[in-house]
């Protein structure tokens, strides 16, 4: 994974040394590939410049491969200027992707460019929060439109390979009609549910559980930038909201005439929603089951469960730690595949934990 | 937290061995009270019984406190005849607090009546997910009417606290205001999220990151048992869901105008509102950092993680493993207080982890 990938040796010049472009610097230099970095922000390129992500480019510089990573709002302007400045492949890792396209339409060069989007973020921003590891296993949309070259996209196929992404390949618009409803509606209806906490009285919010901070937690992302990202997919996204009231005027409806078979009639879709979201390893979705144990809140307590739970040869799959207010000990949720989890339960009593069966 | 409180002495009677009657039952044994159940489903008391949450009710029992813990639908009547039945204080658990107190209002004895509901809950439902620890630490509602008798509110309080919970006192209806907010419509429109996933095609749904898992997992919620609660406090949530439609409007306008200010308006509001729900411990949320750190997906590899972590006397407040398709290598998360993750990162770094800054 962290090897150079055949056809890209580099050197990778990046232009916008934010999150999504300081991390993929930091992942080709794990790889060993030179990398070229620009940003508007002389502040950003010394910090990435820092952090190891690459070094400034030069004029006479000649990147294999051009990474825009810049603002939605200037990817068509900065693409078109990286296919008239230079003869390399040009991709970008922009939230959308038919937008950027449209802008290079039938330019000259244009078979250089393949769209590109890395499905991983952050609720921060800026190169102090990147990560070598952000794309770890995370699915890359790679988005050629017809006059791309076959080269070009395998380049960039393998800029995904190497930064540790799974290469996912789209039309761009399948693409953006896809995010539209796993990234760009969720977004907008968590900041929908979170805008009704803003002004609610502290004995209400004093209720909040994990529910809530789970449904909200995305809705803490930069409205400037998210504001950007749904302008430019406002197709897909309109044709999503106002699916979404339809169905809400059906659910005011069903609440307010006590129709109780509509109202799970839509919460029944919703389970069926769940269900269809593809599971860890990308394969159907193994059964798994939660072990619940007790653990003081303070250092060193954690890790002594870790190595306890890992002397049982088990696998942990996920785990959760409670952090409600007020909670003294803490209850840690570990995931692990059903069939280990009696093993994972005796393993722990026998070394003194107390489980929750 | 353990141990008995006060006022609570027990026997307690506990109608309905689900999730959170089992639990109840279990929390109270672990401090040592005896418990007697009941259930309409033979099944379940069997079960709740075999796993140590009480013994079967026999009607020369004289419970000190009954806990009526069935689905929202039969409430009101289980807490009358629980009223006329014996001299008992009675709460019940349920997650709509005005409707019950109605069905009891004026009857004989509804000085002794005073409602609660632990925020406590799961996707799962059934004695076989209950835990003792359900409640450790969590809020958990205690809503006096206006003739309520202060030693039946004190009983319910010690009856949350023997159980691990943070008593929270507010009126019925005030409680069915906040959980409109904070755990109704979360819900309501995590559904309506997850309902637009059920038909997508595959491929996009390859696309989906932590943010759509995040937003929709309590949609995966019991359509029945939602939807009964939702429509015991229909008032309170339809309130909620036409402001939630109005803002929706706005933004559906702002996204088909292209208005960029009022689509960002929306998205501030949501901002606001991640940052009112208050942080672990109930007081001010400290600042805090993440620590990322990769970890091979394999038996023992997090043990010595938190092994090495905790050796470095660093306090974990909160643990994120990745689980996005097709990762090889796991990206942990460890959060931290801002102040010790330097020490963190460079105590893992000397044990030869390989962190990400």
């Amino acid at each position: 994974m962290s090897e150079a990938d055949g056809p890209l040796t580099g050197p990778v010049e990046i232009i916008g040394a934010g999150l999504v472009g300081t991390s993929i610097g930091l992942a080709l230099g794990r790889a060993g590939i030179e990398v070229l970095l620009s940003d508007a922000s002389a502040d950003h390129l010394r910090t990435a410049s820092g952090l190891g992500a690459g070094r400034p480019v030069t004029p006479d510089d000649r990147p294999q491969l051009v990474v825009v990573a810049v603002p939605p709002d200037h990817l068509g302007a900065v693409i078109a200027s990286a296919l008239r400045t230079s003869d390399a492949v040009v991709t970008d890792v922009g939230s959308v992707k038919s937008g950027p396209l449209a802008a290079v339409a039938g330019a000259p060069g244009v078979g250089r460019y393949v769209g590109g989007h890395p499905m991983a973020g952050s609720e921060r921003s800026g190169p102090l929060a990147a990560s070598a590891a952000l794309f770890d296993g995370r699915p890359w949309a790679v988005t050629p439109h017809d006059t791309s070259d076959p080269r070009a996209v395998a380049l960039v196929e393998a800029l995904a390979r190497v930064c540790g992404g799974v290469p996912v390949r789209l039309t761009p618009l399948e693409h953006d009609r896809a995010v539209a409803r796993t990234s760009h509606l969720p977004h907008l209806l968590a900041a929908l549910v979170a805008g009704r906490l803003a002004d609610a009285p502290a004995d209400h919010l004093a209720l909040s559980g994990q529910g809530v901070r789970d449904v909200t937690r995305v809705a803490a992302g930069d409205p400037a930038l998210y504001g950007q990202i749904v302008s430019a997919n406002s197709e897909a996204v309109l044709a999503l909201l106002t699916e979404v009231r339809e169905r809400l005027d059906a659910m005011i409806s069903a609440v307010g005439a006590a129709d109780r078979d509509a109202l799970e009639g839509v919460l029944r879709e919703g389970v069926a929603g769940t269900a269809a979201i593809p599971g860890k390893h990308g394969g159907p979705t193994r059964p798994m089951r939660s072990v619940f144990v007790s653990v003081p809140d303070h250092p060193g307590e954690l890790a002594r469960l870790f190595a306890d739970a890992g002397a049982s040869e088990v696998n942990i799959e996920d785990v959760h730690i409670d952090h409600d207010p007020g909670r003294p000990v803490g209850l840690v949720e570990l995931l692990v595949e059903e069939g280990r989890a009696e093993h994972l339960l005796a393993s722990l009593e026998s070394r003194g934990w107390v489980t929750h069966r």
